[in-house]
């Protein structure tokens, strides 16, 4: 059975080392944060994941979800455990306390959403979800929607859940089919099938506030006439409490390939009664020129947010799954090193002497801390945005964040669905059976590379929409400021071997990225030709750029004496990893950006 | 449910035009066969694969095979396909007749391979198992055991098992506790436990042929004590019929991630009547000096012979994944090509319109030919070693094998299990759903990274034994030869598309095999650090060389006219594919093994 324990020491080493949140006077919420407190909400955060969610990660995955007659039932425990974290609140670390949120930093909730996904990311789903309904909701919803559903949600009462994907329409919402129908009381009538529902029927809770994607008939037939709803499972009374079954009923769940313990269901709307969110038309938008509605912002944000937690996902299974090979490699006996025996007491040493085995992990390690990172950078650059800072640093952080959120959904996702894969490697045979739990990590993972946009809708979205954005503008700025750290730390000797890697791959970055400006408007097919390359470009550099800064400061640190010596020291060996067996890949992702479209598009579609 | 058609069309190319096959002498096998005999033999096991194997396929993972009491069926419908499958004599299509084989050559039943794992893998290892001990005792058997195990198993009446793993001890041999104590009558009784034995126990056959290496006492304790094993499930009378139950129990069958159709069991050894297998001593091998028996040569001559198959294996999932991807991405609908909608009578237009979607389809589909024509040419050089030719291409052939074997083994199932998964990742979340089938080629996949030996240890094989033998001899004649062949295309123009790549990625091998031979002898965890980046190094070189080979062909068939005209072309777009795309990996793959072992060495074990 897998263990975990969450990785604090590296939480606290980007939040108070790293990044210095705490005192970053543009992350809201950290005035009365001391690091006491920090401490605290970190220390129990992790325990219930570690003692409370992680004991039913194996159990859950066994038993599955189940569907009887529209009725589907959770796993053993995952009511209990669901109760417990939201009960204390743990779902709502960074909303308003105005909503009934603790008003902690997001550095906080972010952490949360690391150790839930690690420790059971099957029971994780029902809170994010829930998590990023609320938050929607709080910035389209009216105020009577806001009033009556946000805080049966916060009390953990109530879930959330997102409707788009139809059976025969997921990335291009133009295809679809449910209607929304006005009504003369100003609420609408939906009717259609929803499939991949997260969430969508459990015993969670007492109600499900479904937000759906509809289109209301006789408006523009293409993107301008969908429209998002609130469809609640329950009707709610005036005075809050629950009235009949609204008119959407689960159809069945699918049998997936993992995350068993969350349900994702079919659901069947017919006539049930929605409430319209966000139904001011919104500025104009997008190169099609239509406008869209407010409502369809709302559902891009939550979108937004959805595909960075995503991306933590990536992260988080990458990091259980590393905790247990590296325990097991440091256990399990075979072979001698090549060097000849390190422990000649044993009839073996343990793998960890190997250096197939160290690459392995140290590709993983490097991976997951690099990954922390820049989802905390990416974080810090949301929670700038959000806030009224002054109009050039909240502009600089959207746009970084913008950049950000398809590449660290993809790249994430990609890379630690192969790290989870190694971690399982590391296993041999035994991490093809069941007992150890390691495939069970593989399984769960592949969700992550597939839903909230597959990952080549990513990259075409990073490519295609977000590069271009007035002419490059957002990219420019973050070649400068990772030129900016490398002209800072160049004259450092002990800084060579990580800034001149991150040079040359920043370099190769800003030349795709001329490759693209030049070719693609003129075919843009080159675009997507390139989109996969080059988002794992951008991702592999963006990596070396956070390796760089945690060697700086882990250095900068050993040279004072200042902090834990052996911690540090790990951190500038996975530094030099990602700088020596990493960052040479981005003279390869260059080259295939610019092998160009040709190839791809040469043959028929027949002779596939 | 997925679909399969054995891709007979690339078979012929293969055996016909790439290698003509049927008109080389070092062949065995092929004086008689007429094309029209090959044509029958492709086209009648296309036919048991394609109606018979893979309707089977989906409803065998999710019934499993299931354990009571130390009986263990195989999912409905196995033990009927097997039948019919054995009966047919398809299992034994080269053997030699003299044992009941049909004679034919060894491309023939390579062919039946791929289609047997394409259609069902959990099926197929049983009859994959039972060739290898036909073959295993052919070669190291005593006459008397030859002629009371290999006729049943030829009938296809028993089946056989390999048996070396156990709790404690994978590929660390010495650590093995069975043991085997020698008996008056010259027979052994053996005891122990051994795991993870496919076929260990099962209904399809009459009796069990397990060939089980166990260690003999009070000789040396080191790998020199293990020898080979005949233990039958059921003793055998004199007169060929089954006498009493041996001492071997099936204690459980594991609980696995995928090839659930297939029993992998636990056998419990006490007592058990055991046959010596091979008991000369062996000439003196391996840089350790000791001698180890004929029958562990035994063992590692089936194993050679696994691990091609294992790496046919990759091949053959990557072939039916790719067929459903490619069929899927035809038909499902989802945005507009981005040079403008290409079926405007369309809602939208097929998904196989976006370049990237392409990519994932042109990556598995150059991964999957190119495997296809490395395996045959590697079966090629087996038969040609097998076989009384003259001692120079004897010698050569044997020598490439030796090099091919491993790398095919992890080469072919690394990349295999990628382009399984992306195959998968065409079909978006409905991919993760069981119902496609898409889901279960991934989870059956994932076994060959780690069967017949972890892939980390296959190229620690390779980098560490098999490269350095005799000063590098083997793998410079594989330089060479490559080397003449774009010695005598590079004045061809319509070549420089593909001979060029093959130069730079040769000249990167060949740097990156004599930095090794530099550093390796000094510090063998250079060779360690190196080996797994060394083995993808050669992987590309050798497909970038089959590629070239295929280009050459398919352009003088074009040139004259010759063969299906899109089938050729084809053929051109995945070789550019491949040059294009790949083969610029090399400098990457070179450079990560010049990084050497400094990076991965450095943490204390305790850091991991």
């Amino acid at each position: 059975m897998p263990s975990y324990a969450a990785p604090l020491d590296d939480l606290r080493f980007l939040i108070n080392d790293l990044f210095d949140m705490p005192n970053d006077p543009d992350v809201p919420g950290t005035a009365d944060v001391t690091p006491d407190l920090i401490d605290a909400v970190l220390e129990g955060g992790a325990k219930i994941c570690e003692q409370v969610f992680q004991p039913l990660n194996q159990s859950g995955d066994a038993e599955g979800c189940t569907w009887d007659n529209g009725v589907v039932r959770t796993p053993v425990g995952f009511k209990a455990a669901f109760d417990e974290y939201v009960g204390g609140g743990w779902h709502t670390l960074s909303l308003d306390p105005a909503w009934g949120g603790q008003g902690l930093p997001f550095f906080l909730s972010m952490a949360m959403t690391e150790m839930t996904v690690a420790s059971n990311h099957a029971l994780s789903t029902y809170i994010g979800l829930t998590s990023a309904v609320i938050g929607s909701l709080r910035g389209f919803g009216t105020d009577e929607l806001k009033n009556t559903y946000i805080p049966p949600m916060v009390e953990g009462r109530w879930t959330g859940t997102m409707n788009l994907t139809e059976p025969h329409c997921g990335t291009d919402l133009r295809l679809m089919r449910t209607k929304a129908v006005p009504q003369d009381d100003g609420t609408y009538r939906v009717t259609g099938t929803k499939i991949f529902i997260t969430g969508g029927e459990h015993d969670l809770a007492e109600n499900i506030v479904h937000m759906v994607l509809a289109k209301i008939p006789g408006e523009d037939e293409g993107l301008g006439a969908v429209n998002l709803f609130l469809v609640p499972k329950f009707l709610v009374n005036e005075d809050g409490s629950l009235g009949p079954r609204n008119g959407v009923t689960c159809g069945s769940i699918e049998n997936k390939m993992g995350i068993r313990g969350s349900a994702t269901a079919v659901l069947h709307y017919e006539d049930a009664v929605g409430y319209r969110v966000g139904g001011d038309r919104a500025e104009k938008q997008g190169s099609n020129g239509k406008g869209s509605s407010k409502g369809m912002a709302g559902m891009f944000a939550m979108m937004n947010a959805a595909r960075l937690g995503v991306g933590m996902q990536g992260m988080a299974l990458s990091e259980v799954a590393y905790q247990n090979a590296a325990s097991y490699a440091k256990e399990r006996l075979a072979g001698r090193s090549l060097t000849g025996p390190k422990h000649p007491d044993l009839p073996a040493d343990p793998i960890i002497v190997h250096p197939d085995v160290r690459r392995m992990l140290l590709h993983i390690r490097s991976f997951t801390e690099g990954a922390r990172a820049l989802a905390m950078f990416a974080g810090q650059q949301i929670a700038k945005a959000g806030r009224q800072s002054d109009e050039e640093t909240r502009k600089a952080a959207s746009d970084l964040a913008m950049l950000l959120t398809p590449t660290i959904k993809a790249y994430f996702t990609d890379m630690g669905f192969d790290c989870v894969n190694m971690a399982m490697q590391c296993f041999g045979g035994h991490g093809y059976v069941k007992d150890h739990g390691m495939e069970q990590f593989v399984r769960d993972a592949r969700i992550l590379q597939l839903y909230e946009g597959a990952n080549g809708v990513q990259a075409l979205d990073l490519v295609g929409r977000r590069l271009p954005t007035n002419q490059g503008e957002a990219v420019r700025a973050l070649f400068a400021m990772i030129q900016k750290f490398v002209d800072d730390h160049k004259d450092d000797a002990d800084m060579k071997p990580f800034v001149d890697p991150v040079q040359d791959g920043l370099n190769r970055l800003i030349g795709a990225s001329a490759w693209l400006a030049q070719h693609a408007p003129a075919n843009r097919d080159e675009a997507g030709a390139g989109a996969s390359d080059y988002l794992k470009l951008l991702g592999t550099v963006l990596f070396g750029y956070m390796w760089a800064r945690m060697a700086a400061v882990a250095q900068a640190r050993l040279a004072a004496g200042e902090g834990d010596k052996a911690f540090l020291e790990m951190k500038l060996h996975c530094a030099c990893y990602w700088m020596t067996r990493m960052m040479p890949e981005t003279a390869l992702l260059a080259e295939r950006v610019a092998a160009g479209a040709d190839t791809l598009m040469a043959p028929e579609a027949a002779a596939f």
